[in-house]
């Protein structure tokens, strides 16, 4: 038996993203989102409602970071969502973070957080709230890079379950003992 | 110290979507996706080549499913990402899963995966690679419905690390002490 839910924005996993931005005076601002994903080889999309401060910052600079929201900073990260940067101008630095700006756009990219997606603004639609960008560059923390890779278990990303409204660990690698189809080709 | 990776689709988590399909002779197809995410309130937005034998399912029957991979069925859904639908006319069959078709949508939901998304096309475009489909109906498996919400311990989705070519379970919920953000405020 199946359960209908109606027409809901349910997905598991929806990804944790902090957005970084600056306004035009170069103060920094982060907002969290969960409605996103990557929409190309080099591309990500999101959607954020137009009143965001977020919004006029990207618009301004034509820029964005994307830091994924990991284990340990799930406070801050949360508190990201909860308070708008219309209200409070220094959201970054009450949540106790840091900053450094990146060389490739003018964008910040939060020094605690340690995946960071460095983004050029392709276009925002006010109507349909797509914010559509181009990924510039990726960028790592040594601290989770191991043989040249990200490690996932050391960059400990959350999700967010919208049906309960929780955080999640990611957990273990699941084994997959046919991972070359064959089980399943005769 | 930061590491670059240059431009690349790296995003975590990225979710194991499982798009189900009728072709023109109502003959049923999936196929695994992880570029993707939620677009808007009741949309969902996906990058699919226009090769697909989805895509052009999809352009057929002006319909689909979003089923979520989970661990159980890792081997399964990771074949319905190896094997392509225009070479092998019957990968659900040979995964030894079933279908039943939606009442809402002209699109098969496949029985064992307990979460399903039910979307009529909106827009695909083969430039972009982009498919922007309406959420018609959210439905699971009364095997994962605890208390009318999606118990997402028992749903057991995976995610896919394209860093390392693996899929990973959700973990545990997140403690988070100040969900107020009461922390930041003062």
């Amino acid at each position: 038996m199946r359960t209908n839910f109606g027409a809901k924005a349910l997905l598991y996993p929806m990804p944790v993203l902090i957005i970084g931005t600056y306004d035009a005076d170069g103060n920094p601002d982060a907002m969290n989102a969960a409605w996103g994903g990557i929409a190309d080889d080099t591309q990500i999309n999101i959607c954020l409602s137009p009143t965001h401060k977020t919004v006029a910052n990207l618009k301004a600079t034509g820029a964005f970071t994307v830091s994924v929201a990991t284990a340990n900073y799930v406070a801050e990260c949360d508190y990201f969502g909860i308070e708008s940067g219309n209200k409070v101008s220094d959201k970054i630095a009450r949540a106790g973070m840091h900053v450094t700006k990146s060389t490739l756009v003018n964008a910040p990219i939060i020094d605690e957080l340690p995946f960071c997606l460095e983004c050029k603004v392709i276009s925002y639609d006010d109507k349909t709230c797509r914010l559509l960008g181009e990924i510039v560059n990726v960028n790592a923390d040594e601290s989770i890079v191991v043989n040249g890779k990200i490690d996932v278990q050391k960059l400990a990303p959350i999700t967010f379950d919208s049906s309960n409204h929780a955080y999640i660990k990611l957990g273990d690698k699941v084994d997959n003992a046919f991972k070359d189809g064959s089980k399943f080709k005769n």
